[in-house]
């Protein structure tokens, strides 16, 4: 059993002592550097030119899962929306909401895994804070974390930009994060266990820009509402056509076979570690051959096209030969999956 | 009585058709500017120089109290940090997380507030986040602001400039916030209401910074733990001496009322719209005369200096002539204040 003093408590939140032996004992000995070492309201730095900033608060349930835990999700999910911004993602603040009684071990081990993300990604946390809620009005914790990076200099990602004949490309198999979840919360056992796909992706989108400059049109990763969402969503907002290919999209057999026996269709389902790229058509081919590079998988796939007919929305060749739209989702598949 | 469809569902956190419709018909409608207009995952804009970078979580509670709400707090609160680093507030992300079953019409007031708070302090919001957790997981709202700013040319904010005969001004009355929100959760009522001093200090701070420069050594608000907290954690990370003088401390007459018959003392409660600065002796006078300037009512004040003597901690002159130790608060004597 947990003693009292090895878990939180409203005093933890107050900014007295017991906040600053929180921070000096586990937070700043555990994500040390120049900038947190200053301990002050924010950090101040140095960095020019065009720059992207984004914002993602995590809740997901549960906190701990298979390929993962909220602390590298939380790195890795807005070091991604940088990469997606074209960006070459710099420093992140890290603000936590606790829920007085979570565990001080299970916070240690998710400041480890934040730290082991931030270094992987090249990133530095240098700015923070910490609250405490009350028993019953927040559920063990919820993590902000917001990012600053550079934009790559040939870089040109806008909506705008997208064009008939582009390529749409994943860069890998689909709806891992999500079933990686599900299979926790509704204890499926499989041959072997699904894993989240959290990782960080703005390597790979670097390289990209790198080779192919402007004629990447733009990026976005599939994480809340899956593939079929974020295509809907640029389909009305440029009222062009998505048209894709059913067997083009790469999907993982057990991961397939766990969203059959749960009723999901994997295209609504949440990605923590792909990107979709909408690319000039007639780069399309070797920006999939950077991406196969990248892995030994080589799971990118071109999976369908911007097209001139049904403008603002996503039809879908089907494995049998049919066609269908493939909706907005209305409602709500997997609450809390990141 | 609402009906349910004026209230959050998990499906407004999705990402599907729902997450739209609350994104498109409030959020980017109150908050319109070209930057949101790109419904992407970042923003992305043109910045140089030395930046300052800031978050802080609010979950403050109730949500509204006299003087502001939750909404005013997360602009001022986030602008003021970035004040305290020498820094022109630029731009903001916005991150909400929603119990299910808010109201919808407190989000859009509170949204509103927002956009009043934001064109006040002359910053954009350019990104964000909205997720929704169950019923009984979170407690209605809570808010993440992280800021981006530009330092002033002649800022030297750094804890490390303290040095001994430094004079620490505090720039208005203290513990409104605290009190306004405890007179709300207690049911207190007074002549006249107690409001809360929500506001953002940077145009104050700026002026300092172009008069002064470098002899502004050090800027820091008192707010979770109050003045108490911020000058015990001063003199521990400079092991210097802060002794200040209990009658030159400001506190609005009613505040004081308030906190006796409570049992507080307002040293140790919050604030949101003042600072303390530590200012180089010399300048002292002249800083006061410009702060004066500022406000019809004069408040701001010299309340102390630091000192060689009792290293590592505050000492007060008490208005009866003795000297006490201020303590580091251990406990939470008001939680969930910001």
């Amino acid at each position: 059993m947990d003693t009292p003093s090895e878990r939180f408590t409203l005093a933890h939140g107050s900014g007295g002592e017991l906040s600053n032996q929180l921070l000096e004992g586990s937070v700043f000995k555990l994500l040390h550097n120049e900038f947190l070492q200053k301990r002050h309201d924010g950090a101040v730095f140095e960095l020019s030119g065009r720059l992207a900033f984004t914002t993602d608060s995590y809740v997901v349930s549960p906190l701990f899962f298979p390929g993962g835990n909220i602390g590298d999700l939380a790195v890795n999910g807005t070091v991604n929306d940088l990469a997606m911004c074209g960006a070459i993602p710099k420093y992140l603040s890290l603000s936590f909401i606790l829920e007085e009684g979570f565990s001080k071990e299970e916070f240690t081990t998710i400041l480890s895994t934040i730290r082991k993300a931030a270094d992987a990604a090249g990133v530095l946390v240098v700015t923070g804070d910490t609250k405490v809620v009350e028993r019953g009005k927040g559920d063990k914790l919820f993590i902000n974390t917001s990012g600053i990076g550079k934009v790559h200099p040939k870089a040109a990602i806008d909506a705008d930009n997208i064009k008939i004949g582009d390529k749409i490309i994943i860069s890998g198999p689909v709806a891992s994060h999500g079933m990686a979840i599900m299979s926790v919360r509704q204890g499926l056992e499989f041959e072997s266990q699904i894993e989240s796909d959290t990782v960080c992706v703005h390597k790979q989108v670097l390289e990209l820009l790198d080779e192919f400059g402007t004629d990447i049109h733009f990026l976005r990763d599939p994480t809340r509402g899956g593939v079929a969402t974020v295509l809907n969503e640029l389909a009305r907002q440029t009222q062009l056509g998505m048209a894709i290919a059913e067997q083009q999209i790469p999907v993982d057999a057990q991961v397939q076979a766990a969203c059959e026996m749960l009723g999901l269709d994997p295209l609504y389902v949440a990605n923590e570690g792909i990107f979709i790229a909408l690319v000039d058509a007639g780069v399309s081919e070797n920006v999939l051959k950077t991406l196969h590079k990248a892995t030994s998988k080589q799971l990118a796939a071109i999976i369908g096209t911007v097209v001139a007919e049904h403008p603002g929305q996503v039809v879908m060749q089907t494995e049998i030969g049919g066609r269908r739209v493939v909706p907005m989702p209305s409602g709500e598949q997997l609450p809390r999956i990141c």
